[in-house]
């Protein structure tokens, strides 16, 4: 039992959970709750944190009780707990887990492969909800900018319930160029626009398709745009100006998902 | 120029921002920033409090210095505008707005309505999001149990991002009976759930619609389901459990209005 704040293992993760950079260096990310602890990969998570309460709990769900028996854990006071804790209302269980790894051109070798490439998106919540829907809609990965806001920021984590550890994703330096990538390889490249002229259920979503996504307060930059075969815009009434991130990217993800049902 | 924070009216903007229920009584709500203050409706703006930056900047937007002169303003020492300010950013301009008054029975004479009922929902960010992706797929009304979070929350009002001003709501007491009331009216009444058999773009929607949305985690009651006409359910693959309240709404809503186009 880990009863001591000045605790080596308690201060690394503190250490990690004040620095993305650090997170990075390690190879490793953060996540809390039952449910991330259930849906984490067995063989990614290199340590685990309890509580005695949440170890209780833990015992009385005999699938979640094996698996914690297998990978190991280290119990842990609740004040040692709350100290390693992101959250304002901690749940007792956390988990060091491996980052995967992801390939571009893996994943451009997909049948038929759904994208959605992201452009400098800043908010933790939407990108969370958009690996959320992804998963949902079936997306092959989400490529984004390197100046997109880390997937791996607790808050993203949270909003992804879980979709965190199944969604390929890859941070490209050059944005464009994977853009251009993904044009060679076949695939029907669409900016999502406000000047877009094609409402975005008139193209045909069927063959390998890629979504670009802009930054929530400037949109896609030129740059960008210059990379994609077509416009598309999203029909929108009244004085709306555009839509959150998050629900442009699901009403296109949706939109090749129901074509390709 | 105000310039002491003990002023009444600084004292009393810093009350409405610290209680839901004041704001209620008093039949306003507060909004920030330049954006909110252009799509504000001129009839409905009671004062407004700017900084003497914020108003130079809006000397040079002839539109909005008009529409300044005509509301008239006070102006406030940038101290007192943090204190009055809900934001960590703020840009220097409030406005206290009067509530609209919006009744279930008008709107549901609207010819073919499309509404979105909302059962306890409680993040202010996916309320907000709703009112605006509502707005764009042209909604006749949000119609929510008193039990759903403050739709003049800070937070929520900053997500609508201009559309709390011109999307009708009614917080109904007696959600049920609210929702009874519309199949009087011959709306067809849909059920999201993730029990749902059909998915939801089997429906036809283009005739009167309203689509219930439950609470972020645990989803419609049994109680306000059985009030519905049909159960839908929107199709998730992988091992997503449920979409964000946000998105699950904002698909339904815009299969509505891609079937109405």
């Amino acid at each position: 039992m880990i009863s001591s704040l000045s605790n080596p293992k308690v201060k690394q993760i503190v250490q990690w959970h004040g620095s993305a950079a650090r997170r990075r260096e390690a190879e490793i990310f953060l996540t809390e709750g039952f449910k991330m602890f259930e849906e984490a990969p067995e063989e990614a998570v290199r340590e685990v944190y309890v509580t005695a309460e949440a170890l209780e709990k833990i015992g009385q769900r005999p699938l979640l009780r094996e698996k914690l028996e297998r990978i190991g854990r280290e119990t842990v006071t609740e004040e040692v707990f709350r100290k390693m804790s992101d959250t304002q209302t901690p749940q007792g269980i956390l988990c060091v887990v491996e980052r995967p790894a992801f390939r571009l051109e893996q994943l451009l070798d997909a049948p038929a492969p759904l994208f959605v490439v992201l452009e400098d998106l800043q908010d933790p919540g939407n990108l969370g909800t958009i690996v959320r829907t992804g998963e949902g809609a079936g997306v092959t990965g989400i490529i984004m900018s390197d100046k997109t806001v880390d997937i791996y920021n607790p808050k993203t984590i949270r909003a992804t319930m879980g979709s965190i550890y199944r969604v390929p994703f890859v941070y490209a330096q050059d944005l464009p160029g994977a853009v251009r990538r993904m044009r060679e390889k076949g695939i029907s490249v669409y900016a999502a626009r406000l000047d877009g002229e094609t409402y975005y259920d008139s193209f045909c979503f069927q063959k390998g398709t890629a979504f670009l996504i802009g930054n929530e307060g400037r949109g896609l930059s030129g740059e960008l745009t210059s990379c994609a075969e077509s416009l598309l815009k999203i029909p929108m009434e009244g004085h709306v100006e555009s839509l959150n991130a998050a629900v442009s990217a699901a009403l296109l993800m949706y939109e090749a998902h129901r074509q390709r049902s």
